[in-house]
């Protein structure tokens, strides 16, 4: 992504706003289904702790880092003790500085706050379909930690760029508040959720509902306001209180 | 799916499109990277044959069969020599009449219809991003795939039941043609190109050129006319072919 210029970052988060509502509108095509988020309730051989869904996302995963995902900055995985890369992958040098990209990982918040999304985008009840549930999940899932962590890590290095001294002054106080209003732009945060309601409503416009189940706008604006755009805040604090004074080596 | 409605079948053939859609658009966010489609240059350890879009293909499929993907009818696989299910998976009686799904199972042509398309849809040249290529390339052939086989099945099924005479007649007479005239439904054909054309241009409506790379929708249009209907005729015939007197035993 260099170089480090926010009218692309900026893009490149817009451009994932229609992927996140195509997925989550994906997902609610099914009923909740809570049966597939249930522990040991997999139907799996042998499994008796994990859910369905947690067991998906596990071998999603560990599939996705045998092709080298989670060397990506912005790639960050929900599960430890992934494989290594099978693949050798050439990465452009990403203009970040951290020695090590877990140290802004939000995973535990997105899947928190997802799994309290599902009830109000899926009607209740159950279908039966759990394998085509878990896997829309997924996907779901994985466009929005790739939205917050992107954010996260990008906005924050080009803030930081855009004043060095001021954010080394507001790390240094130990205040996060203080950081937290260096980093607040509530005018592009508006226009965000604006423009996610109007994509909401605009990508369903061509869907019967007699059909095809559709979500209310408002509730992916309201995800976005509750979850995706305060996580990435969060992300934008971890990154600058993380950030190194040298690039991380590639191997 | 029962009862075999053919209102039913035909809402999930009309859903099943804005999911192609989407995923065509996000395989269209990337350049065609044609070092991900070359034979023995995926980059990974050992492995001098597949190209790095084979292996995700296998890959994928094979965590998807480990979930019971390919228990169901319409789910058929493009590989062979899956793992058997890991899990239980209950189906509800699905009223088709195959003794094996895979008679009726056109992964080649649709597999060899995607690859055309890639070029019409992405950019030329080379972005290095070989790993989000060729997952969306998985997850837009799947959808594909569900659309074309569960069309073949589902519809046959319905035309069967519907005149069931004049199906074994055409059937029995040896001679495709006649089965051909028996299922072809061009007002129905117009229908689908016309909806599917409005709905490319409508999920696009709200990107923005410079920040989310659109197709014509003309292209996903032709790729209807050209492949997904003759590919869903083609499977029709393979199943009224295959139809046996008798259902399947689900173990």
């Amino acid at each position: 992504m260099p170089p480090l210029d926010l009218d692309k970052i900026a893009a490149e988060l817009e451009s994932l706003e229609e992927t996140i509502i195509a997925r989550l509108i994906d997902r609610a095509q099914f009923r909740r289904n809570a049966t597939a988020y249930t522990p040991g309730q997999s139907g799996f051989a042998g499994e008796s702790v994990l859910s369905l869904f947690a067991l998906r996302l596990k071998f999603q995963e560990e599939m996705d880092a045998c092709f080298g995902r989670f060397m990506v900055p912005e790639e960050r995985p929900f599960n430890r003790d992934l494989p290594s890369p099978k693949r050798t992958v050439t990465l452009e040098d990403d203009c970040l500085k951290l020695t090590d990209f877990n140290r802004v990982n939000l995973s535990a918040g997105i899947l928190e706050s997802y799994l309290d999304l599902v009830p109000q985008i899926c009607r209740p009840g159950d279908d039966a379909q759990y394998g085509s549930s878990v896997e829309h999940d997924v996907y779901a899932l994985q466009a929005i930690s790739r939205r917050i962590h992107y954010g996260a890590m990008y906005v924050a290095e080009s803030k930081y760029r855009s004043d060095p001294d001021a954010v080394r002054a507001a790390v240094a106080s130990g205040d996060a508040r203080v950081l937290v209003r260096l980093i607040v732009r509530p005018e592009v945060e508006r226009r965000i959720l604006l423009r996610v309601a109007e994509k909401a409503a605009g990508l369903q416009a061509s869907a019967k509902a007699n059909i095809r189940h559709t979500i209310r706008p408002e509730i992916i604006r309201d995800y976005y306001a509750r979850h995706i755009i305060p996580l990435t805040k969060e992300g934008e604090i971890l990154y600058l209180q993380n950030r190194g004074p040298s690039n991380r080596h590639v191997d």
